[in-house]
């Protein structure tokens, strides 16, 4: 049985090359070299075409490349017994963590203010340098608490919210009926949830609404969460006091979407976490035979929940 | 016995408030209110006037408000029986290693790049997005090991020396004779020398020439290490890559120094670490007592070491 990979976005050369040698080239193959759909046990896919479950009715894993899988759910057409996993690595959570953090020291710090200063030429000491932060973190799961570990090591307090409470040392955790008391106990909120229909736009002026005047923002999620207009709206009202994103409702940004000139918007270009294959090529191999022998799959995804 | 505040750069007010909680109101002194010198016990001093010293002939102990005591060394007029003192606390450590850090994950996640990005609306992904980075702590001490460990724990390969080697959990260390070999092996150096003669203008060309090309430079110890000119030089050669830079031969930071406007430079206004006093006062209140009483002392300075 075969493994085939797709996708209209990513450079797939280094993935297949990698897959190959773990599965021999005769059992890795993309699209245009399919001749009988059901050889094909896996679909690695990221951004996959739009008719590709239409054609691979017995396919029984669907992969995705990285730790989301909005982008495989959000196709109507994939078959209904097929299993879909996302990646779940430490070669994942490490890079997502130390961006989140960067991103977290870089607000502390006031390195926002002192950027502005160089521009000025301004020497601006002051007597409490540091702000003073209480950090939420929004979708307290795999990565976040990972993240939410690493930020109590470095002296903040961390606040973890998921749909059912997780416990984790010295993290204060709620599940997802407390949202008004998370949101009213923090100054930084990043966002970390996965992509599913009920997570559309959370990140809204209803949203901000609920937080204190001058709350950060980080986005590392998903554009789907977050309302760009909003997002600009509440700067300008001062509810945020800055916002560091990575990811946007349209990718890449375009040119006359108003963050990208707003002055205290920090913008990268979806970069967060890139899947290296040292995490994503083990651990779909694994999955790939298991489907075969009939032994059990990791980072598996309830279709229900959407993660 | 007395205490006796002195500094001409800081203001003292809050700190007199807080150790006459401790010691009583007429117990803490500034300058205008000696009538007897030989009452005072304790001088707590930063950046203190130059006659001081020259009048408290009989002091026991000089403390200094911060890490720091190159400012209270260099003056000659130093009473040579009296003891030295400096601050040493995890109130201390975890803001600097906090700054350090936000400057480290500033270059590995290309916060840089991304900045200038912005300015252009230049939206670039890559396959790469993370430098990797070999972080090198010179001046592996209290402060540089609490660093060390933080670092590790978010995944990065660290190196430290200091002038006798250290011991610490999974970094490679080195005494002052392995300088060249440890500068070849990193590509950040992270400055958190004490301020002595030997270590003065020691962020120079020739110091630089031994690391890779491309290297970062993060200062946060005293502008006295450093020589601001071949710190450009470095830049334009591109021996280093970029420079961090919180403390300056000359501060505030004149006009016309080039640093202000090299775009591969991050300038902060010496706030790195700020003492607080919530770190300061019980020790140097303990070490007042500890003078009187004949107890032990916390802190104390070498002064050959200069540390």
């Amino acid at each position: 049985m075969k493994l085939l990979l797709d996708s209209v976005t990513k450079d797939l050369k280094p993935w297949i090359e990698a897959f190959k040698i773990e599965l021999g080239d005769e059992n890795v193959i993309t699209y245009d070299q399919v001749s009988d759909p059901d050889e094909i046990a896996t679909a690695v896919v990221w951004n996959h075409r739009p008719e590709l479950f239409r054609e691979l009715k017995n396919i029984k894993l669907i992969a995705s490349l990285g730790a989301g899988v909005d982008h495989i759910l959000s196709d109507e057409s994939i078959p209904s017994d097929a299993r879909i996993s996302r990646i779940i690595s430490p070669i994942l959570s490490e890079p997502m963590s130390n961006y989140c953090i960067g991103a977290v020291l870089y607000y502390k710090k006031q390195f926002d203010k002192y950027a502005a200063d160089k521009l000025l030429k301004n020497w601006d000491q002051e007597f409490e340098p540091e702000r003073d932060l209480k950090v939420g973190i929004l979708g307290f799961g795999e990565l976040g608490s990972d993240l939410g570990v690493k930020l109590k090591l470095l002296g903040f307090e961390v606040h973890g919210l998921s749909r059912t409470r997780k416990r984790v040392d010295e993290v204060i955790t709620y599940d997802e009926s407390q949202m008004d008391t998370f949101l009213s106990e923090i100054n930084v909120l990043i966002c970390m949830l996965p992509a599913t229909k009920a997570t559309k736009g959370i990140l809204s002026k209803s949203l901000f609404d609920k937080m204190k005047m001058g709350s950060f923002l980080i986005n590392v999620a998903r554009g789907h969460h977050q309302i760009d207009q909003d997002i600009i709206e509440a700067l300008d009202s001062q509810r945020l006091s800055g916002a560091f994103l990575d990811v946007f409702p349209q990718e890449p940004l375009p040119l006359d979407n108003a963050l990208w000139t707003h002055p205290k918007v920090f913008i990268t270009p979806h970069i967060a976490v890139v899947t290296k294959m040292e995490a994503a090529v083990p651990q779909i191999v694994a999955n790939h035979r298991a489907i075969m022998s009939g032994g059990s799959l990791t980072g598996l995804v309830d279709r229900n929940k959407g993660y």
